[in-house]
C-alpha cells in the first residue's frame, strides 16, 4: 500500500470536490471538449481548467489538443486503486467478524460441554 | 447524487491523507484507543486527534469515552457511498462501451449487406 500512498492522496483529493466529480461523471458518458465540460459548472473557464488539471494530475482524466481544441477523456482504471483500497478494508473487516463469530461459537460449544459434564 | 455531495466531499477529503488512511486501516482490524492509534503515526498526539476529528466528521469513525479512555471504531457503512459513486461511474462507462460495440457491429453488418448485394 505504502508506495501507492501518494497516488491515493491525489486520487481521493481529486474526488473530494463536487465540480471535479461532475466533470468525471460527464466524462463517463464519453469524451468532451474543455468548453463543454466548463459550461454547466458555476465558475469561470479558468477555474474549470484548474479542476481539470487536478483530475489529470490524479490520472483520472487525459486530454489531447488537436488544433485549437482540447478534448478530455476519462481514465477509469485510475479508480481501480481506490476500489482495491476499499475492498482490502472490507476483507480485513469481514475476517475480523468471522474470527469473532468463531470465538462466540467456541464459547457456546464450551458452555454445552460444561453443562454435559 | 446532489444531496449526497457534501457527504462525498467529506468522505473523499478524509481519505486523501495517508495518516487518516492508516487510522482507518488499523481500525478495520478492530476498535482501538486514541493513544494506540496515535503511537505509530509520525506526529504529535494532538495532530493525530485532529485527523481523528476529520474521520469522525466524515462518518468513517465513531468514538466513545468511558472514564478517561476514548475508544474508536470504524464505521464501514460510510464507505458505501464512495463505493456506490464509483460503481455508478463504471455502469455508465460500460453502457457507453456496449452502445459503441453495438454501433460497430451494425457498421460491420452494414458492410456485409453491402458486399452481398
Amino acid at each position: 500500500m505504502l508506495n501507492q500512498s501518494a497516488e491515493l492522496d491525489r486520487l481521493f483529493h481529486a474526488l473530494a470536490d463536487p465540480a471535479r466529480r461532475a466533470i468525471v461523471e460527464r466524462l463517463s458518458r464519453g469524451p468532451a471538449r474543455v468548453s463543454e465540460l466548463a459550461r454547466p459548472l458555476p465558475m469561470s473557464l479558468s477555474a474549470a481548467m484548474q479542476h481539470l488539471g487536478v483530475l489529470e494530475a490524479a490520472g483520472l482524466v487525459r486530454s489531447e489538443k488537436i488544433g485549437r481544441v482540447r478534448t478530455c477523456a476519462i481514465e477509469l482504471k485510475a479508480l481501480r486503486l481506490a476500489e482495491l483500497w476499499i475492498a482490502a478494508l472490507r476483507t480485513e473487516w469481514e475476517l475480523r467478524l468471522d474470527r469473532l463469530c468463531e470465538y462466540l461459537k467456541s464459547l457456546e460449544e464450551g458452555d454445552h460441554d460444561g453443562s454435559g459434564d
